[in-house]
C-alpha cells in the first residue's frame, strides 16, 4: 500500500458500511484507525477531533450522511428521508463553526432532495456517489494545488512549513504540503523543516508523521528556530497553508505564520500560501476585517504537560490565528494556478476564467 | 520582606552555614528553597540546574568555597588549605563549561592564596567578604543596567522579552529585567511579554514567575506570537539578555532572539540587549566566530510532555543560542552605559574609560 493511502485521515469501507478515521487525537504516538458505524459515534469523533481540517471534517460529514441511508431499514424514501435528515441536523451540530461540514452535508441534502421518489437503492447509490465525489473533488484539487505548487520549487530545495495543511487534513496531499508529496513522488528530495506550532503541536505531531510516513526527509524545529535555519541558508521556500484569504492577499492562517514570513522576507526567502479559492473571500477587504478566535490560555501553560509549565495564575494570551501581510506573500497557490501580486486583480482572473469554465 | 528577596537564586545562612538555593527545577510548580551545607550537595545543585544562569552559578560556588572553610575542622591554614582546594577542584567539575563558575571558583582561590599563614578565623571571615564581594558586585551591576535601561524606557510602555535574564539567573534584578525592576519601584506601570522559550521554557516557567512575584503585570505568550502583539501595538521596546557580544555587536543569546529581532525591526520596535561588560568579547571579531552549541533533540520532542509530542525517531535540530545581527540590535545596555551602533567603537571607549577608573 502507497503510505500516503495507509495514512489516510477518512476513509470508507464499503463492504461493511463503516467510516475508517485514522483518529488524530491520539496521533504521533499510536496510528489508530477507528471504525465508525453509528450516527453518535460519526459525531463523537468529529466533536473530539479525532477527524480535524475543513476538507476532511467535509468528507467525514458526507460519508456519515451517506451512512444514515446504508444502514436505514426503511423500504420507501419517505422513510430514509427520516432516517437521512435527522442523521444530518444531527452531524452539523457535531463542531459549530466548521464551515465545511455544513457545507458538505447541505450538499448531501441538496442531492438527497432531488432523489425524491426515488428507490432506496438507488438512493444509497446516489449519496455514496455524491460523498465519494466530495472526497474525490477534494483530492482533484489538492492534487492540481500540488502541481501548481512544484512549478515554484527545484529539486533538492530545503522547505519550510508551519501548521499542518497535510493530508491529515483533508483527502490526500494536502494544501501546504500537497507540493511536497508530489515532489516527491518525482525522486526532487526536499529537505522539509517542520515547526512544532505551540500551542496544540500540529507541526509536531501531525506534519512530521504523515512527511516522515511518506518517507519525506522532515525535521522538527521549534517555533523559534526559524531564523537560525534560515540563517544558515537550509530553506528555499516557505510553504504554509490559509484559513482565509481577504481579497488584497492578506491571509489568515496558524499563529505564528505572519513572524514566519516577516522572517524570510528578512532572508529573501519566498513564502507561498496554499489553499483551494474556496479559501478566498473578495467580500472581505483585507486582514483586519478577518477576526482572530482567542482560545483557552491553558493551552499554552498546562496542555500535554505532565505539570503545568506557568505559575499558577499567570496570564497568558492565546490566538489561533494570524493574518500575514500580503506584502510578505511571494505567490497564492490555488488549484488554478498561481496569483501573483497585485492580488485583487488576480483573484479576480481566476475566478473569471473559473466561471466561464 | 521585598518580594524580590524572598525570590533570590542563592542566599547565605550565616547562622547554620547553608547555602540557601531557591531549587529552579521546580518550579512554577513549587517554591522551595533548599538548604545546602556539604560540598557534594552544592555540586549536585550546580549540576542538576538548582541554580543556573552564569551570575547566579558563581556566586553559589563563592559560597559553596566559603563553606568548606566555614564548616572545616582544621586548626592551620595548611589544614585548611587541603580542606579548600579539594572543594573548589570538586565544585569545578559541577558544569564543564560554566565560564562564571570556574572565575568564581578561581578568585575565591586567589584571595585565599593571599591568606597564607593567616589564623584560621581570619581567613574564614576574608572568604566570606570575598563571596559576599561576588554576590554584591553582581547586584551593584545588574542594578547599574537597570537603571541605564530605564533611560531607554518610558513609563506604561509594554516591553516583551525572550527566555530568563531576570533575578532568578543573578542575584538581584537580573539584565534584561532590570529596567523593568527598577522601573517597577519608580511605579512605571510596564505591560510585560513574557515568550515562553520553548524547549526549556525559561519564560513561562522562570521570566514570568519572578516578574509575578514582584507583582508586574506580565502575560506569557508561544515564542510564535511575537509578531501577531506587535502588530497590535502592544511593544514598545524589546529587552533581552546576552551570552557573548562580538566586537562588532553581533550578539548570542537564547534560540528565537534573532527571529524576535527581525520581527520587532519589521514593526518598528527597537531591541536592546543588555548584559554586563564582561560578556563583550573583544577578541571576538563578529557573530560567525561564535560557536553555537546543539543539545539534545529530546528537549523538543519529549521534555516536559506526558507522552512525546513527535514521531518516534523523527529528526529534531535544537540549537541553544542564536546570533542577533548588530543592524537588528538598537543599544547593548552595559553596567557602564548604554552603547549605540558602530558598537566597535563604543564598546572600546567603554573599556577605556573602565580602565581608567
Amino acid at each position: 500500500m502507497n503510505p500516503l493511502e495507509q495514512y489516510e485521515a477518512v476513509r470508507l469501507d464499503r463492504k461493511t458500511g463503516e467510516l475508517l478515521l485514522l483518529d488524530q487525537t491520539l496521533l504521533p504516538n499510536e496510528v489508530r484507525v477507528i471504525r465508525l458505524r453509528d450516527q453518535p459515534a460519526i459525531w463523537e469523533a468529529i466533536n473530539m477531533l479525532r477527524v480535524r481540517g475543513a476538507p476532511a471534517i467535509g468528507i467525514a460529514a458526507g460519508y456519515g450522511a451517506y451512512l444514515a441511508v446504508c444502514h436505514s431499514g426503511a423500504s420507501d424514501y419517505a422513510g430514509l428521508s427520516k432516517d437521512f435528515l435527522s442523521a444530518t441536523r444531527y452531524l452539523a451540530t457535531s463542531r459549530p463553526t466548521a464551515v465545511n461540514l455544513f457545507w458538505a452535508l447541505e450538499r448531501m441534502e441538496k442531492r438527497f432532495a432531488s432523489l425524491s421518489g426515488s428507490d432506496v437503492e438507488s438512493v444509497k447509490a446516489a449519496l455514496l456517489a455524491e460523498a465519494d465525489a466530495i472526497k474525490a473533488e477534494d483530492t482533484a484539487m489538492c492534487r492540481a494545488i500540488g502541481e501548481n505548487g512544484l512549478t515554484l520549487l527545484k529539486p533538492g530545495m530545503g522547505l519550510l512549513t508551519h501548521c499542518n495543511a497535510g493530508q491529515l487534513a483533508a483527502s490526500r496531499y494536502g494544501t501546504a504540503l500537497a507540493p511536497m508529496y508530489v515532489g516527491h513522488e518525482r525522486g526532487y528530495g526536499f529537505r522539509v523543516f517542520a515547526d512544532e506550532t505551540r500551542p496544540l503541536l500540529q507541526g509536531a505531531r501531525l506534519t512530521a508523521f504523515e512527511l516522515m510516513a511518506a518517507g519525506v526527509d522532515v525535521t522538527v524545529i521549534c517555533d523559534n528556530m526559524v531564523s537560525m535555519v534560515m540563517k544558515k541558508g537550509w530553506v528555499q521556500a516557505v510553504l504554509v497553508g490559509c484559513d482565509r484569504v481577504a481579497a488584497n492577499g492578506d491571509a489568515a492562517n496558524k499563529i505564528g505564520t505572519s513572524g514566519v514570513a516577516i522572517v524570510a522576507k528578512h532572508y529573501g526567502v519566498p513564502l507561498y500560501v496554499l489553499g483551494p479559492t474556496s479559501t478566498i473571500d473578495m467580500s472581505c477587504p483585507n486582514g483586519d476585517a478577518i477576526e482572530i478566535e482567542e482560545r483557552n490560555p491553558g493551552e499554552i501553560t498546562e496542555l500535554w504537560y505532565s505539570k503545568p509549565m506557568a505559575p499558577e495564575g499567570v496570564k497568558a494570551f492565546n490566538p489561533a490565528f494570524d493574518v500575514t501581510d500580503h506584502g510578505l506573500i511571494a505567490g497564492i497557490v490555488t488549484e488554478h494556478g498561481v496569483a501573483r501580486p497585485p492580488y485583487r486583480e488576480a483573484f479576480e482572473k481566476i475566478f473569471a476564467e473559473k466561471t466561464a469554465r
